[in-house]
């Protein structure tokens, strides 16, 4: 195996539901909702499957472009379709991150914790990610720490990679954080990469968009599996920079490496999502999405507090850090209990904070509380 | 962009389909087949929509590995499921092919006319795609060179990649034919990546499948959008060589890599795949299609003969090559007649044969007969 495949490691969600399943616990582990989702999109699933069932053009089917653009604002054009959120990612990895004057691999800037497939995919691209803490507080919780982001900057530094909603703290980058970090990409002549997949999940205000405050040099990554609730139907997209007009787009250039990874991504699912997306908007269905995850979070997070757990509060994301005296990831699976991930598995330079844990509350108000009880019965 | 990305040009493929639409000429060009898929799946996927709709593990659905198992008489651990056989070719370059020692690119034999993608994907992975020319002989059509694939090798080449049936020509490998390619294979040590994807597709006898020679070193890529004409449903396969047991599978390995290029593929179309690979078998399904497909080849070949083309009859693939004094791809498609694909689209290093071109015959008897007579008017 080539050495650039050596931080690909069985991912961490695949192995702990897994584990869950062998144990009988409760999987608050990987992030996939266990409610059904909306009838709109299935209906018209079940509809595509039999009309649109052979290859789309590798930026997209033209129906999804467009309606993708209607929704977030942007030109169809601009528009890239990919087989979910990480064929997105290492598209642009494998076509934004070049050879350095000095021969040494150019660099990335994530922040840490970080989701677990950046690295990888910067090794697979010949480059190296460069991991910048998220500062924590006990009391106050997930912070960025603008200072260090500037200290990591180097002369090969080619992008940063920001992911606001951010997995796994739930952290939202607010208009002023994400304006320095713009003024710095500026500075430096960097791309910004956003993975932007919780775009409508939040707590509380809309999340901004990095596009709006850098539209020149930012690449956004979305995922209909997170919006809709179906995250194995692997229908993703990257917004791309305006194009230069005359029909010369960045996302043309990216497609030539995007037919090379997969070709087109499932067609579909492509026309059902086409058709899903205004429906979800006219129908209020992220709102009331939002809401139903207000009420389950809170049900977790009260009912992790209660049993001495330290609870940051997520601002965004379908998922909460909480750090515990005496719980270990592994301890409360193979005890049958419940499936979390372990907060080693966002850390790749520095150690995790004590008894850091990830817990995923896109799951049914059943499992929730069955989760706390076990959690209860051993505590 | 990365000059990796440099080959990657927008697909003829797509190009043509464009060029098709906007000159209202008949579509012979890319292989996506007009007349509908077998019930029997269609039917599965309408069941799987709303059932199975997270994530799968990236290596695949347990059940699509278990029927892929059973119905290609493999180990299901030795199953990795792609987006499609296109990222299960890349999968394999990025993984495979790794640097050399006196840091010159790796090499990768493949037979010229060479599928598009081979090239692009091997650039991705930082290596050399090294096209060794098949032989066409005015009558008697294409035949392997196995001289030239032994002069091709180096110290550099690591792997070989076979396409049988082989997409443009048709042409099918012998077992004769293979055993030399092993014998080669052995004697360098290189990888065999075989790219079988129209092994269901065949004029008469049923092809030889790489792995039964050399199941050590193969890799066998598969595909249900062939198999079941679905194109654009993004269901792959690789078949890796069998592994060193106690758990420890090539599988394994490659599913790493394979992760974070799109974490898994489509899951209810995977579900419905499952369901439907027994039943294609039972029901006969292949060896109808394949009676369907003779009728069609002959339709298109014998109307092309008497119109002064001369055909290479292919025994295998539902494409044809034919070369004609005075047609070009740019003509016929811009004169809204026919669109195919011009010889030079599979030629990289060496100029095409005269007036060759690509015919797709999965297209309807209607769409085959205009075809025709729109030829037959510009003649
Ligand atoms: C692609 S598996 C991981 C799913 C996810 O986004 C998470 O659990 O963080
Ligand atoms: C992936 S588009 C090309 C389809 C195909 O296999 C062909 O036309 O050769």
């Amino acid at each position: 195996m080539h050495p650039r495949a050596r931080h690909a490691q069985t991912s961490i969600f695949t192995h702990m539901s897994l584990l869950a399943a062998r144990h009988g616990a409760v999987n608050l582990g990987q992030g996939f909702p266990s409610n059904p989702p909306p009838a709109f999109l299935l209906d018209a699933a079940r509809r595509a499957v039999g009309t649109v069932d052979q290859y789309t053009p590798p930026l997209g089917l033209p129906a999804l472009r467009e309606a993708l653009g209607a929704d977030l604002n942007v030109d169809p054009a601009d528009v890239i379709v990919t087989s979910g959120a990480t064929e997105g990612l290492l598209t642009l990895a494998l076509s934004l991150l070049v050879p350095t004057r000095d021969g040494q691999p150019a660099e990335l800037v994530v922040f840490e914790p970080v989701y677990d497939v950046y690295v990888p995919q910067a090794e697979l691209a010949g480059a190296r990610a460069v991991p910048v803490p998220l500062h924590l507080d006990p009391e106050e919780g997930w912070s960025l720490d603008l200072a260090a982001v500037r200290a990591a900057i180097t002369p090969r530094t080619q992008a940063l990679l920001v992911n606001t909603p951010h997995n796994p703290t739930g952290l939202v980058f607010s208009w002023a954080e994400l304006t320095e970090l713009v003024a710095l990409a500026r500075e430096h002549d960097l791309w910004l990469i956003s993975d932007e997949v919780y775009d409508e999940l939040y707590a509380s205000e809309r999340p901004t968009s990095l596009r709006e405050l850098a539209p020149e040099r930012t690449f956004t990554v979305g995922s209909a599996g997170k919006r809709l609730e179906v995250t194995g139907w692997r229908v993703g997209w990257i917004l791309c920079p305006p194009g230069l007009g005359g029909g010369l787009s960045l996302a043309g250039g990216l497609a030539n490496v995007r037919q090379v990874t997969s070709f087109c991504s499932p067609a579909p699912l492509q026309a059902a999502v086409a058709e899903a997306l205004p429906l979800a908007r006219s129908q209020g269905y992220y709102a009331a999405l939002r809401a139903d995850y207000a009420a389950r979070r809170a049900l977790l997070s009260s009912g992790l507090r209660s049993l001495g757990a330290q609870v940051h509060e997520p601002q965004g994301t379908y998922f909460l850090t909480a750090q515990h005296p005496t719980w270990t990831a592994e301890g409360l699976v193979e005890s049958g209990a419940v499936a979390v991930i372990p907060g080693e598995a966002f850390y790749v330079t520095s150690p995790p904070p004590a008894g850091l844990l990830r817990f995923a509350f896109c799951k049914s108000r059943a499992e929730l509380e069955q989760a706390l009880e076990r959690l209860a019965r051993l505590s």
